[in-house]
């Protein structure tokens, strides 16, 4: 028997209308053919209610704690869910993470997957049941406690069960229609992909596009999981939605998919830093330790020497990282300094910044798409500040403000509004 | 070490701050040197709203599904009880009903224990683990699904384990300071018990004292658990609440230890019955079959033919149930007549009764408890419709109108506000 994979988040079965409205969608796929797994997220509102009791409780909470009582929240959705398949003459049953048991690690909070038994929910489909309702973003650790993935984990979860089953696609149903070529309130030229690479997905989830948790597509990468998102509030066939899959799969791929944009950015650079071995290392590692998200990281080498009492060639050295942990970074910077641990003569802050990306794996196979870029960006006098690439994605710091004009010029530059 | 058990219900875990109030109970009983098994229920209003999105999805429900999502709401108050004991420096963790495991029937929303294995939540006592939160309510089949015990199971889980671990004493602590000799809202002069026996517990609580679940008493009864019912809502000591416990434990038994009263009965009367072996079946199999609860049952024996066409003795036959249950109860009769099972010439209904009872174990070894009784009501001219008696319990029907007087006179009558 064929077998789906169908996975709702929060706003999908927020009320028990929605939850009814899943079950639709899940009952026609049944009636296709398919024996179903359903992953469901917790209603909309309840996890943040439960982390909220936990975090007034307990300010350092026992993970171990936190996680039994979260988790519940996916139990209520997975039950009702059940309920109401059953009342579609749907035969269906819930099942909660250590039923399955889906095995994970004992990191409370933030487990990762070890394994997903296709025995126990395989014995009910072949005693007739068509459909498996699992509570998503959580596990079974091995001394027998709840875990969570952390948030968003239900995704993952959803891709994880389509690895383990062999399910012919993964469907995540979500509060958006799909993937478009950038986001549609800035550009409304804004065009809906039918499908994008996982790589691409990848860039543009980290990017901001937040429809997909970025660990849910590394691992459909991974095990090469056919990933679809669509609505769960419109009516869906077939064609609905993105699909995200193997770039094998994709037979005309244009050579940028899409343009993404991060709004809240800082920019930070040290003023003449020692250029030797080390100083990127000792620059980074108390950045990390102190919980800063580095993004990019810009280094402009310099020959000349600095001064007598500073032999040795020195540099600059540029990074960005969301603007509210520009506090933090300031700090570890200057804690280091005072430690003797790295030296600078200034570090200017620049948080009036947003970063703007052009994705595309047929950017590996075709000069010239920097060009385009920077070309597009100076024809609308947008200066950028900072430069980073990487295979399939360049992105670049521009002043805030040119955020939405400059997302509007590159999407006209590479005509993203025209399918492939 | 000695072990306690200490239940919360609903009101005593209603949010954070009780929660709290309720961990100070706890922590101080481990500061005396016992290790504590925790049960909690949900937070007051919970589990209503889960069975309320259970019912409304699902009328008909599947109550395996029923169980999952129910069971839940114990599930968050142990996480967050364990939480709240750990910020208090109490080694805690919470336990849901399939680690411990505690091994249910299959009856699912309404299960009864099988086995509390004690060797996890020793093995933690041994690992230096003080407390074991586990949530109420709940339990696990064999099939490997959650279970629930039916409402109020949180004292029954109470109970269960004081028995299976040989705890010292099991603690219900509620809203109420202990049991009283009547309702203090009708009898000021109500006095609280320091002790009951458990047969004395068993009566008061069908009668309407709600204190703790029949269920419960009967349990403790069996494995006789000292059971003691005090305040989650006032400092409380070793003397505290009352003591539910074996009558040997009790020196100085009074005759009567309470007056209870149950205000919305009905009485109703089915006029010139045949007196033949079978006829009490006939008529009390379809009452159950009606979900009737009837409660007292008296047969008026006549001896009397009632006419040529009916021959043979006939009587009048008296029950009571639930006011709510009338409507029910008329239709059973009527449909059993109709379907000539049964023969009767009238049914004359009552719906302004009020059941008064007065228990105690004394009356066993006492005369004239009932004279008492018919004495005191008499002297405030109150008629008594049906009289009914057992082992340590009298209990008569009166018009409603006179529920509070009767309560009164009795109370005063048995000298109850005095000490024994």
């Amino acid at each position: 028997m064929p077998l789906l994979v169908m996975k709702f988040g929060g706003t999908s079965v927020a009320d028990l209308s929605r939850i009814k409205n899943a079950a639709e969608k899940v009952k026609r796929e049944v009636a296709r053919g398919y024996d179903v797994i359903v992953i469901v997220s917790a209603m909309s509102g309840k996890t943040n209610e439960l982390v909220g009791w936990v975090e007034q409780t307990s300010p350092l909470y026992d993970a171990r704690e936190y996680d039994a009582v979260v988790a519940s929240g996916e139990n209520v959705t997975a039950g009702l869910m059940a309920l109401t398949l059953q009342e579609m003459d749907v035969p269906a049953r819930s099942w909660q993470g250590w039923q399955v048991p889906i095995n994970t690690t004992s990191q409370h909070a933030a487990a990762r997957f070890m394994s997903i038994p296709r025995d126990n929910i395989d014995a009910k489909f072949a005693e007739g049941f068509k459909v498996a309702v699992v509570a998503g973003f959580q596990g079974l650790s091995h001394e027998g406690r709840v875990t969570t993935l952390g948030r968003g984990g239900s995704d993952t979860t959803a891709v994880a069960f389509a690895a383990a089953f062999a399910a012919e696609r993964c469907d995540i149903y979500t509060d958006v229609d799909g993937i478009y070529t950038t986001d549609p309130r800035i550009s409304p030229k804004a065009r809906k992909l039918d499908k994008i690479a996982f790589e691409e997905m990848l860039e543009l989830a980290s990017l901001g596009a937040k429809v997909l948790q970025t660990r849910s597509v590394e691992l459909a990468m991974r095990y090469k999981v056919r990933l679809r998102v669509l609505s769960s509030f419109e009516d869906t066939d077939d064609n609905s939605g993105t699909l995200v899959c193997d770039e094998d799969e994709i037979m005309e791929s244009k050579v940028v998919s899409g343009v993404a944009y991060s709004r809240d950015e800082a920019k930070l650079t040290l003023v003449t830093v020692e250029d030797r071995p080390g100083v990127a290392s000792a620059i980074f590692g108390p950045l990390s330790e102190a919980g800063v998200n580095v993004d990019m990281i810009v280094q402009n080498i310099s020959e000349k020497d600095y001064d007598e009492a500073h032999p040795g060639a020195v540099t600059d050295m540029t990074f960005s990282c969301p603007v509210n942990q520009v506090a933090r970074a300031k700090k570890a910077m200057e804690d280091a300094r005072s430690a003797g641990k790295i030296n600078y003569e200034d570090l200017v802050v620049d948080t009036d910044v947003a970063k703007i990306s052009v994705v595309g794996i047929g950017m590996r196979s075709h000069a010239g798409v920097a060009a385009r870029m920077f070309e597009a960006l100076a024809a609308e006098n947008i200066n950028i500040k900072v430069i980073s690439t990487s295979e399939i994605k360049i992105s670049v710091l521009i002043d805030r403000k040119y955020m939405e004009l400059a997302v509007q010029a590159l999407h006209d530059a590479f005509e993203l509004e025209k399918v492939a």
